[in-house]
């Protein structure tokens, strides 16, 4: 199966789904955020992904890993080198390996999926593209550089627009467009990141709406949103920016014509006849994940709501042939997409 | 006045002599150990420099900096990065931030310059050139990058030669060209490095010797030797590979007709009529320096030797107006070189 993913929401997500399915999940990550920083190439989604199913993530900064420190960054400061942004002395040797293997021409996903392997994790961890996309963002300020305004500017500035910068002439990594054309995916999940910052760069590569509408497996996307704010992040605030009301029906209508089902927080139960308004199936459940087993719980409801959208339209069209649903397993505990 | 230095036995008389002149000290040091490692730009001996006249080396280990960490190098390894060249936490920031301004094209000698403000060092420090000189090592294993040999290979391949790899189309720094054509110099300083790895890169750009020997000030150098052995480091060794016997004589051998007088350590006495036998003054000295108060006192001890150098060459040609000398004053701890 297939999970889409920003950087620490959706990455708990991912965590939850590669416990249930193990290396049957590929990680799709957003590449957007990327930037080169001191000379360094970082990439803050992937990096996320990894270190949370690598069990390594800070469970209480929300970013970077745990047992991190911050000399090196206290001798930069000491060498009057650019200090916005946080470098942690562990999180360093990603950044510092990575621009080595980039610049010796190996692809951005050959070193992630091999850092993948190199960390243990079961899931295979992919960048969306090996051509660079960069977000930036159309501010009151200006334009800024996806980390100049998340970082530098902690989303202070108005957004006034978002650009993906290269694009449109990114590829969708082969290997990604393979899984999305392959009859047996059982199940896309689009995980609770910013469908603004996080999700719409993935988008925006040429020919990935199409290849999710067209994929044989139900796509179901979570809401990042709880009783109309984001756990952490900006969400909200970007959302009203742009003059949408931060609530489950502008995330319906976001999704709408490119996922099957919408899940939404129990706190949010009221807004399930809205996003059904907009021909989404609608799951209601909770979605904050404070720690491992609500992680595992909510991939497991994901599932099952894959499983169910997939039998109904078995149901709706049973004249087709539907390899992939064989993919599909009922275990004790449920649904379940190897 | 100027001292010549490779790494960590030169920097410590360095750091004695900034004690004793302050600001009117410049150093310029060894680049042939410098490398890319990591796609850092690395230069081990200018950052020995640094962080020992800063006060900021660590003073047991004898290289890198005091309270240093080493997480980076536990994550580089758990990525599958290369580990055999020791990289802290905190000296990443210098290699790190230097490799972003080179890259941005900066000089080498501005970087160093600035990095030596930063860290509030009286002395200037400057690199030999601003071009590159790469030192080779001729091996029983074949030929070895510097850095492959003395750290990878820990000096264990004999060696049968040393190439200075881009000398020859290396320019001397001009700052320091115009500081040895300056009649104003009042002493240059061989600190006790590696004559053969150390000092040896620095005599290969062109014109050097000649400068050296032209200079207005008397050269004064230091030799690395107690009782035959190296403080630290693979000199004697390396001497008995190139087949000279590890003593003063050739030591004196090795800067006779570039210096004016030798420094001898006291355990090394007998061998002042050998270093005479050269041409060069011999002064004995304790030259080992196991704390600040022991590189002061040999720095005041080089300086009092360079003075008397200075007077005796006055007296022995009285006809020469010798206007460097004039910046030589008597204070109460002996003659100063401001």
């Amino acid at each position: 199966m297939l999970a889409v993913c920003g950087g620490v929401g959706g990455a708990k997500l991912a965590f939850g789904l590669q416990e249930e399915v193990g290396a049957a999940l590929t990680v799709m990550v957003n590449t957007g955020d990327d930037f080169t920083h001191l000379g360094l190439a970082i990439s803050p989604d992937i990096d996320t992904v990894l270190y949370t199913l690598g069990g390594l993530a800070d469970p209480v900064r929300g970013w970077g890993r745990a047992g991190e420190t911050w000399q090196f960054m206290t001798a930069l400061r000491q060498l009057g080198g650019e200090d916005w942004f946080q470098l942690g002395d562990l999180d360093l040797a990603m950044h510092v390996e990575r621009t080595r293997r980039l610049a010796g021409g190996e692809r951005l996903s050959a070193v992630t999926a091999d850092t993948a392997r190199r960390l243990a994790l079961a899931a295979r961890v992919l960048p969306m593209s090996d051509e660079p996309v960069r977000t930036t963002v159309e501010t009151s300020q200006g334009r800024l550089a996806f980390q100049h305004y998340f970082v530098r500017e902690r989303c202070m500035p108005s957004v006034l627009g978002l650009r993906f910068e290269g694009a449109e002439r990114a590829r969708i990594l082969p290997e990604l467009a393979d899984l999305l054309a392959d009859d047996a995916l059982c199940a896309v999940i689009i995980c609770p990141s910013n469908p603004y910052l996080s999700i719409d760069p993935i988008l925006a590569l040429p020919g990935m709406r199409e290849a999710l509408a067209r994929c044989a497996a139900p796509v179901v996307a979570v809401s990042p949103l709880i009783g109309g704010q984001a756990v952490k992040g900006p969400t909200a605030k970007i959302m009203g920016e742009l003059g949408l009301a931060a609530g489950s029906a502008a995330i319906a209508r976001h999704y709408a014509g490119l996922v099957d089902g919408l899940v939404v927080d129990t706190a949010d139960a009221a807004d399930a006849d809205r996003v059904l308004a907009f021909g989404l199936s609608c799951m209601v459940a909770p979605t904050l994940m404070k720690g491992p087993q609500e992680r595992v719980a909510l991939a497991r409801q994901c599932l099952a709501f894959a499983h169910e959208l997939d039998a109904k339209r078995r149901a709706e069209r049973p004249e087709e042939t539907q390899p992939w649903s064989r993919s599909w397993t009922e275990q004790d505990s449920g649904p379940s997409c190897p």
